[in-house]
């Protein structure tokens, strides 16, 4: 196997063990466990195991882009795209093939109090993915789909919030409604920033 | 001192390690460091290492009755007291004098996949939290301060979205406006289940 075959394969390995243990809960030791590499060969494709949690929150974000974002960009521009970007999103890490929760999230809880690369990483790929949303979010305002005065940002925070208590209550408290209520909340924030309705 | 007294004392920094690191970043041994007590005289306060994260677990719901239940019920009964108490509740972990986030919280990111009796417990402890939000919201409800017609279930839903992105916009991305946000969502939380006004 080549290098970079290897390296892909020990994040495949890694993500996942991330998605249930948390990026600390990721060791090299375990990953050389886990994989039967020696420690030593694992040193050849990560510096330390700060350079690997970097690693592997790059493997989130892309495949976040992989299972989200794109095919979100096949429903049409504007709110309906909104719509599906949502629908993707929420629960995505299970449909990514991941055996655990959404590894990003994970972080904001694990990372908050510690200063570190991967602390300022991971704040990194946040921020690109809170753009991400926004832009979706302007352009369903610029197409008359969601209210002129909107505020973007704090449309943002809250639906983050929805998604957070989705990960919690469809992940920790498997309650079965937490897709129902997810829906309900997502709807409700939508129709609060219905554009008035058109003068004839 | 006494065995009880020590057991309390080991509790109140393993706590304050919880909220930086997580309960599973709290382990015996770096608890017995940090004391400067052997290991072996850990293990005649804490059977095990879960043992020991269950028992944190009950220390975090008692400081949170301390710090948020007790002073919101000073609060006029129904609205004032459920904005009383979300007031309380909302970064009430660095009012507490911890160092790191809500433990309660991280564990719900940290334990939502692996199955254990920790888990079970903080679950146990999560749902009595909720329990206790519910009870306010229909005293509220009760009192018609809120309208008759309120889905409980999925209000609190909600306010623990709020409350979750609060906690990551304060803590994750130290984000000044993180409190205004807050503010705003729950207003309009609040705003959105107002009573119909009374026919005169």
């Amino acid at each position: 196997m080549k290098g970079s075959e290897t390296k892909e394969r020990l994040l495949r390995i890694g993500l996942d063990q991330t998605s249930v243990h948390g990026l600390t809960g990721v060791t090299l030791g375990q990953l050389a466990s886990a994989t039967g590499m020696s420690k030593s060969g694992l040193f050849s494709h990560f510096r330390s195991k700060e350079q690997l949690q970097v690693d592997l929150l790059d493997v989130v974000a892309q495949l976040g882009d992989r299972v989200i974002v794109e095919p979100a960009m096949r429903a049409a521009e504007g709110l309906p795209r909104l719509i599906a970007v949502v629908d993707l999103w929420f629960g995505w890490s299970r449909r990514a093939g991941l055996s655990g929760g959404c590894p990003v999230a994970g972080a904001m809880f694990e990372l908050d109090d510690i200063d570190s690369d991967v602390r300022a990483h991971a704040a990194k790929i946040e921020a690109r993915w809170r753009e991400q949303l926004s832009t979706f979010v302007l352009e369903a305002r610029f197409l008359g789909h969601l209210s002129e005065d909107i505020d973007v940002d704090q449309f943002v925070w809250e639906l983050y919030g929805i998604y957070l208590t989705h990960h919690v209550s469809s992940r920790f408290l498997r309650d079965e409604d937490a897709g129902a209520r997810a829906k309900a909340a997502f709807d409700g924030l939508i129709q609060r920033h219905q554009p008035p309705p058109r003068q004839e």
